[in-house]
C-alpha cells in the first residue's frame, strides 16, 4: 500500500515541495502543471510528467490537487470528470469549509471517493519532523491514504465533515495571526520607547510567549466567562493602560487591534458576571 | 550575601507569593501590610511583621515593593523619606515607563539605591523554573540584588533605563494578548462551525502554535516590509478571506481584532513595496 503510485496535480511551492517529499521518500511520482516548464527538475529527480489532467489521474493510484484555488481545482478537474468513477482524489489547496463541502459532494456524485486537506506546514517545512497535515472524510479512506501521503507530514483525520480539514487550517491561521500581531505590536512598543529590541525578543519575549502559550491554548474557550485565575476587571483596566502606553509611544492604533479584541473580552465577562 | 535580610512590602496574592519563595529559601523576611492579618500564615512560616513601613525598612538590607499601583507605592513610602538615605529599594509593583523613571528620581534624590522590576509569572509560578524577573537600574545594584532575589524567579537585566523592566514587561504583556486573542478566536470559529473544540486544541492548535512561535517572534520587527517569505498580497487576501468566513460564521467582529491589526500590517508592507 505505501507503494501506491501519487500524481500530483499543480507545482506551485507547495505543489513542488509536495512532489519532492514524495520522491525523496521513494514514491512512484507523476506530475502535472499548467505550464509544463515547471515539471524539469522533478523529472531529474525521477518524477513523470502527464501532458493533462486525464493522464494524471490515470497514471496515479492516488491523485494529490495542490492548485491557487478553489477554481483552479474546479477548472483542473472538469475535463476528467468522465473519468473520475472509482478513483482517489485528496484536495490539498486552501480553500472554505463550503468549498470544500461542496467540491466533495460534486466529486462523490461522479463516483470518486474524497479527502479534502489542510496542509499545517510551508513549502520549506514539508517533510520534517512539524509539518502535519490534516485531512476529512470518510475514515476508512483516511486510513489507506495516511500511509501513503506520510511523507509530506504527520496525517491528522479532523472528521468526515469533508469541510473540517478547512475549518481547523483556518482556525489555526487565526491564531498564529494573533500571535504573530501581538509579537510585532511588542515589538514596536519596545523600539518607540528606545528599548533593545533584539535582547528583548531572545531574553524576554520568546520565553515569556513559551510559557504563555502552555496555557493559553488549553485555556481558550467559547464561553462568556474567563478562567477563574482571572480578574476580568483588572485585566479589563490593565489591557486600558496599556492601549493608553502604546498610544503614548506613538505606535499607529490599529497595530493594537489584538488588545482591543482581549478587552472586548474582558469586558464580556465582566458583564456576564 | 545570599543571606541578606529582605522586607516585603504588601501582601497581596503576588506579594504573599515572593514572601513565600523567600522563605522557603532560607532568607530572613520581614513583612508589612497595610492591613495586617494578611500577615499571620507567613509569621506561621517564620516571617517577621512589621507595623510600619519605616520599622519593614529598616528591619531589611533590602525592602521589595508589590503593591497595588504607583499611587500605594508612594503613600506608602511617604512617611519614610527621611530614613531612605543609604537603602535599597527594589520595586516589583505594575506600573508604566514613566512612573518607574519619576519615581527613580525621586528615590535617587532621597539617597536609596533603586531597581525597578517587572514581574514575568503569576502568584502560583513564583520560584517556579519558567519565572523570570526583570530589573532595571544601575548594573552593579543588580548584580548585587540578583542572587538575593534568585528564589523568585530567573533575574533578568533590562538596562539602566528605571523604565525598561516596565517597558519590557507591558510588551511581553500585549505579545501574551495576542497570542489568547487568537487563540480565543480560533476556538469560537471551530465552535461555530460545529467542529470538535477540544480535538483541535490539543491535535492543531497546540502543536501548530508551538512551532509558529519559534519563527514568529525572532521575524518580528518595526520595519515597514514583511519577511522575504510572505507575500504580503497573498497574506492580505487570506486575511480578508478569514475575516469573512469569521463573520459568516456568526464570530462577533470585534473578537477578531488580531485580524485586523495583521491585515495592517500586511497593507502597510504592500504600499511600502
Amino acid at each position: 500500500m505505501r507503494h501506491e503510485r501519487i500524481s500530483i496535480l499543480g507545482l506551485g511551492a507547495m505543489g513542488r515541495a509536495l512532489a519532492g517529499a514524495l520522491l525523496e521518500a521513494g514514491r512512484e511520482v507523476t506530475v502535472w502543471n499548467r505550464t509544463p516548464a515547471k515539471a524539469d527538475d522533478l523529472v531529474a529527480r525521477g518524477a513523470r510528467e502527464a501532458s493533462s489532467v486525464e493522464e494524471a489521474i490515470e497514471a496515479g493510484d492516488l491523485t494529490v490537487a495542490c492548485l491557487l484555488d478553489d477554481a483552479s481545482v474546479r477548472e483542473a478537474l472538469a475535463p476528467a470528470t468522465h473519468n473520475l468513477d472509482g478513483r482517489t482524489l485528496v484536495n490539498l489547496t486552501s480553500g472554505s469549509v463550503r468549498q470544500a463541502r461542496e467540491l466533495a459532494g460534486w466529486l462523490e456524485k461522479d463516483g470518486a471517493r474524497f479527502l479534502a486537506g489542510g496542509i499545517m506546514a510551508v513549502p520549506p517545512t514539508i517533510g520534517t519532523e512539524g509539518a502535519f497535515i490534516l485531512y476529512s472524510g470518510a475514515r476508512d479512506l483516511f486510513d489507506r491514504v495516511a500511509p501513503v501521503l506520510g511523507p509530506l507530514g504527520r496525517p491528522l483525520w479532523a472528521g468526515e465533515d469533508p469541510g473540517f480539514a478547512a475549518l481547523y487550517d483556518m482556525a489555526a491561521l487565526s491564531g498564529m495571526y494573533g500571535m504573530s500581531a501581538g509579537a510585532d505590536h511588542a515589538v514596536a512598543l519596545v523600539h518607540a520607547e528606545g528599548g533593545d529590541v533584539e535582547t528583548f525578543k531572545r531574553e524576554v519575549l520568546q520565553p515569556w510567549m513559551e510559557q504563555m502559550l502552555a496555557i493559553t491554548v488549553p485555556g481558550a474557550d467559547v464561553s462568556e466567562s474567563v478562567p477563574d485565575e482571572y480578574n476580568p476587571a483588572m485585566q479589563a483596566t490593565g489591557l486600558e493602560t496599556l492601549l493608553s502606553a502604546s498610544q503614548e509611544a506613538g505606535v499607529p492604533a490599529d497595530q493594537a487591534g489584538h488588545l482591543r479584541a482581549s478587552l472586548w473580552r474582558m469586558r464580556r465577562a465582566i458583564a456576564a458576571g
